[in-house]
Formats: structure tokens, sequence, C-alpha cells
């Protein structure tokens, strides 16, 4: 198996996490995003994933691309450690979770719209970091929320072992950490990103234990 | 069951395609977006979804919010008109496609993204239509390019019947005709779009046939 990753990308974290709570090996494929206007808008990796965006995954002859088809495939083909609820409500609750960081949150703090609001609309960093401030908060209201009234929210995101919701908290609060987002108004998320951070499958996919990290 | 919906929204738009496909009786209760500053905002509609935005699907005690879990959910609880293929690459697959839409074109297109452009950046609506023009471009350029290059691509998305990936893709092309994308340059996306619009179950789904159309 291969990962081509970027140590601070948000979606490669998740798939990093996914992967070392399955304790599945795989071989970290550096793609950097910033040098030499980026790697990942180069030909070779156009080749690999025509977006153009980190993750991509392979094993034997699959290419797979976007955080949630890897980690559903993971869970599909790997089932040991398992990443989702039996039931067909708690993995639904469980893809909730996900998708409220994968598409109400992150997309819009993505590198190419931070580039595009400073390059098209001419934008300052101030503006674009209360843009990227502004969306996590957002967000993060309504995570907490749907966490704090849920019955299911246990010691992590669903129950008390961590499924694929978790592995999307935990790099979007690495974000909000890098941005200075003070967490006391989310208690639910920053409780559970607590647990998850000292275990080894989340500690030894953090940004700054990768071979690319800066 | 009951689907909180806009006629107008690309993700409940993608969760009634499927519930058609799947023929579910449903009962459609519309929030309404811009009326009355936005009922998805009132405290009646955050009880519901705490995030305010639509859909939000109601089954017995369950409710659930985001359309790929929705999608999901009723893909594991009604799997009579299967809308994922029954092997895990083809699954995969199948969802990389999907979150395609999801997570890397849909989100920076969102309304409550275009009012912060205008409110908060001062964008003129000229920039806005850019903006929205410019990730559904990016998106598309993207989407076709895994589509073109893949076996598995059929008549549809995946295959020959439709999937999840197809109930992604037809909202989204209706978006970009909204916004007067030329889509000479997406030929599959073009077929597989012309395929799905004039089936009986995406007509139904279809913004203008929905009894909150304006």
């Amino acid at each position: 198996m291969k990962l081509y990753t970027y140590f601070r990308s948000s979606a490669a974290y998740r798939v990093r996490i996914a992967l070392n709570l399955k304790a599945l090996d795989y071989d970290a494929i550096p793609v950097h995003l910033v040098r030499g206007g980026g790697e990942h808008l180069m030909d070779e990796y156009r080749a690999v994933n025509p977006s153009s965006l980190v993750p991509a995954f392979q094993d034997d002859a699959l290419t797979l691309t976007q955080s949630m088809a890897i980690m559903e495939y993971l869970e599909d083909t790997y089932p040991l450690v398992p990443l989702l609820p039996k039931d067909a409500i708690g993995r639904a609750r469980v893809r909730e979770l996900a998708q409220i960081v994968a598409c109400d949150i992150h997309p819009l703090n993505n590198l190419r719209v931070l580039n595009y609001l400073v390059k098209h609309l001419g934008q300052s960093e101030e503006a674009k970091t209360d843009w990227y401030r502004h969306w996590i908060i957002e967000g993060f209201r309504s995570l907490e929320a749907h966490l704090a009234r849920n019955a299911c929210t246990g010691s992590f995101c669903y129950g008390d072992s961590p499924t694929i919701a978790d592995c999307y908290l935990v790099p979007q609060v690495f974000n909000a950490q890098r941005f200075n987002v003070d967490l006391t108004a989310y208690p639910t998320i920053a409780r559970i990103n607590s647990m998850c951070v000292d275990l080894p499958a989340f500690k030894a996919a953090h940004p700054s234990r990768q071979g690319d990290a800066e």
C-alpha cells in the first residue's frame, strides 16, 4: 500500500490515522504542496490523481482518491479493527459527523481556496485568516451541538472506541489550533480530541512525525 | 420518512433522487433558505439540524443530516434497488466520484459562502459569479478526467445503472447550467447527465417539480 501524502494536509492526516488504527503498513510518498509551485500540480502526480489533491492511495492495481472513499475501502477490506459501528444507524451517525468536517469545514480552508482569496479577490492576509477561522468556528459550533445532544457520544465521537469520525475531528482540531481558534466554546470536541491525541495511532499520524515534516 | 428540503438545494436534490430511485415514499417539508432571512436559521429548524443546512432526514426516531450519510443509510436499510456496487473496489469508486462533488465543488458554492463573499469581503456580483463558475470548472475538469480514464465508467458514472455518484452528478450539472458553464469540455459528464435526466426518478426530483418551487 502506498499513500501519497503531505505532512500538513488534513485529508492525508485522516487517512494516516485510519491506516495506523488498523495497523496497516504503507509506504508514504510525500507530495509537497508548496515547493516548486506545488508537486501536486505536476504531470507526474496528475497521472496518479487528476484532481491534483492529496491524499491518493494505491493498493495493488487500485488507485483511490478522496479520504472518505479511502477509509470506507479500508473498512470494507480490512475489517479487523472496525472504524464504523455494526448497525446502520450507528454507521450513519459516524458518517454524518465525518461529513460535517469533510463538507462543511475543510473544503473552505483548502490551500487552493486561500490562494484564490489572495490572488483573485485581492484579500489581505488578515482577511484570509478571518475567513479560515470563520468556517472553523461555524463548523465547530455545529459539530459541538451535534455531539452534545446525542446519547451515542462517548469517550470518542461515537461510543468508547475510535471511529472514522475521530479520524476527521483530530486533524480539524489541529488546523484550528494552528490558527489560534479558542476551543473553550466546544468542550465536547476538545475532550474527544484530548482523548485521541495520546493514542499511538493518532500520535504516529501527526504532521510533526512525518518524514516530510518541516 | 420526512425530508426537510429546499427545491434548489443541491444536497437535498441528491437525496430526493436516491429516495425516488429506491421508490421510497417520503413527506417533503420545505425549508426556505431565503424568505424571512432564511427558515433554516430559525430555532424550529435548528432543533432538527443544529448545522442549519438542508437536507435533514427523519425515519421514526432517527434524525440524520449530511446527504452522503443519508444515502448510505438508505442503502444499508433499503437495499432493494442498490445504489452502490457489490464489491469493495466498486463501492470505493462510486464514493470517490460522489466525494469529488461533495467536497471539492459544492461546499464552495453554498449560499452561506456566497453571502460571505459579498457581505464580508465586499465582492461584486460579478466576482461572486466568477467564483461560482471557477470551482465548477475546476471540479468538472477533475471529475471528467476521473470518469474518462476509468474502465468502469458506463452509461452512468459506474456501469450501466444509476448509483449514488449519479445522484451527485446531476444536481451539480443543474447548478453549472444555471450559471451558464459550457459543458463542451466535459463530454462524459454531459453524456451521463443526459442519460439520467430523462429517467422518472431524476425527473421527479428536479427543483422545478418540487412543491416549494418558485
